[in-house]
């Protein structure tokens, strides 16, 4: 294997404000060999989610800092090309956090190291999207937190991305009114006729959560029964003025504030007037789910009535751009880099 | 009884920021003698409480306005005078919602109507305060929604109040280390030496959140594990910049927010960051726990475990005065109106 090169993409600065291609450098450095117990793993898909970001500032995160010089941190699938390790063999489909990298070593008998996945009847790419991290997040959120009944309503922020188009499809596969809220006419028409929403809001057309909270009238008439929250800003001050009594919000993400400046909750005073519940959750603290969580997923995804949309960047050298993008909203569906 | 004259507190007009005392009217009217089934209570304490500022104005509440030109209403204790109903006597003590008036007629077979107490052992007052309202408000919070762990710390917010000081003492008996805020060096003093928490921070001596929650940092060195928030603003923002994974923060009451403009929260990216749950509640949508929170207040109460205390005017016309006080702070423990 030693002729073999592993190109790398390392943080090498972290973000004052927006984050930008001169936080990524790009190295190559010979591929070793396994030694005992290691699994050589070559990755065909990088995964690029928005809790980079938060990883991306040494402030303080749910998640450790990642560190400067190092490889960026990630979840991929890919293929054992190398194995001594007796669980593994060459040409395994396998997935894990093996970050922004074309090979990674993996110490395979660590937990939740590596995951062997089944590629018959549902592709690789998707076990980094509705049957991975994203699906069971969106699983989790809906059903654990939410926990909404039949013919209530669940509004759902960045409703065409990995996470909130699997919560909007759980959501109408149980009675439950899933409301999207994306940005410009083509997610928000894909969200409803292609993912089954019953209404999606695009909030660009809205300049303040006011217009927005009007527009969330006319689509929820019977107010906001739960939240899945992936942006926060003025799309949770927006549904907080809709909540009914009792109502749920799973706070998944904030992305609108990983820049710098927290955006402020303007009327916090409503969590009590509504008697609400907001709830954060990082889905990786709670692996006693997984498992219910991927049997209905890969059910869903394997039989086809569980759609979800990628967006794949070509080679590794893509993927701090594509990773800025997903942070602008330019994506549509799971952000993936393909290496392979 | 049709000579007795009844004096009552209406509600003349609503604050459009700060309530004064002219919002407020003095009326008399004849006592009127009972019907079939119905009960005069002549009423010894009137309760007042923060969430009757909510109640004045005309906008979302988790309570409907109080109407205009009635009596206020209120949490009342006081003695049955007159009874046409089999299961009343003369003599009689009970607590019932009475409003801000001398004496009322109650259909008392309706539910929650009235509710016979035993002053045999427990003044009428307390069942008010610790054996009332606000006792069972802090046993729910704590126990329902904080539901803390021994050893774990929880912060407590109005600390020397009517629900406050009752949540610290029902902490510090579990094993929980239970640090109050108040403001004044005198209900600082009360609350760590006489109610027994572990610590009292005087909010007044802090300019702003930052320098609030480095004292929260001295005050709880494994920081904060539950939170149970009786003001809002400027205290929750501290709270939550020394918060620990998996808080959770009881919302009862957002004083500091009732005078028109709401306060935002500063960085409610914590609650995902934290992995936080944030919930508000009204404890008379939780009638189900209220034997049980009665049971352990009563008994400590009577054996004198569960200190209170009470700030009491004298006469129905000092009512509206009391209530501005309470507003701005100026009450130590429970604030009564004696009216007998």
């Amino acid at each position: 294997m030693s002729h073999l090169i592993n190109k790398q993409v390392l943080l090498a600065s972290r973000p004052v404000t927006e984050p930008t291609l001169d936080n990524f450098t790009l190295v190559e450095k010979p591929v070793p060999d396994p030694a005992d117990g290691q699994v050589l793993v070559r990755h065909h898909y990088l995964s690029l989610d928005p809790y980079m970001r938060g990883r991306m500032s040494a402030g303080k995160s749910y998640a450790y800092p990642q560190p400067l010089n190092e490889v960026m941190v990630g979840g991929t699938a890919g293929e054992v090309v190398a194995s001594k390790n007796r669980d593994y063999e060459v040409g395994d489909q396998v997935v894990g956090m093996g970050g922004w990298q074309e090979y990674q070593l993996v110490e395979a008998d660590a937990p939740h190291a590596l995951r062997k996945v089944d590629t018959a009847r549902i592709p690789l790419s998707a076990y980094l999207g509705p049957v991975g991290m994203p699906g069971v997040t969106a699983w989790y959120g809906l059903l654990k937190i939410i926990a909404p009944k039949a013919g209530e309503t669940v509004v759902i922020s960045a409703a065409s991305g990995a996470v909130g188009s699997v919560v909007g499809q759980l959501a109408t596969a149980r009675g439950v009114r899933a409301v999207g809220i994306a940005g410009g006419p083509d997610k928000c028409h894909y969200v409803v006729g292609h993912l089954g929403f019953d209404a999606c809001i695009d909030y660009k057309t809205h300049a303040d959560a006011r217009s927005l909270a009007k527009a969330l009238s006319r689509e929820c008439p019977a107010g906001i029964d739960g939240c899945f929250e992936n942006v926060g800003g003025m799309v949770l001050d927006a549904v907080m003025q809709r909540a009914n009594a009792f109502s749920r919000v799973a706070m998944c993400g904030m992305i609108s504030g990983y820049n710098g400046a927290p955006i402020p909750m303007a009327a916090p005073q409503l969590v009590l007037l509504n008697r609400m519940r907001v709830e954060g959750f990082i889905v990786g603290e709670h692996m006693d789910v997984w498992p219910d969580a991927l049997r209905e997923l890969s059910e869903r995804v394997a039989s086809g009535t569980l759609k979800y949309r990628e967006t794949i960047a070509q080679g590794l050298e893509a993927a701090p751009e594509a990773f800025l993008g997903l942070l602008k909203g330019r994506n549509f569906g799971k952000q993936l880099v393909k290496l392979v």
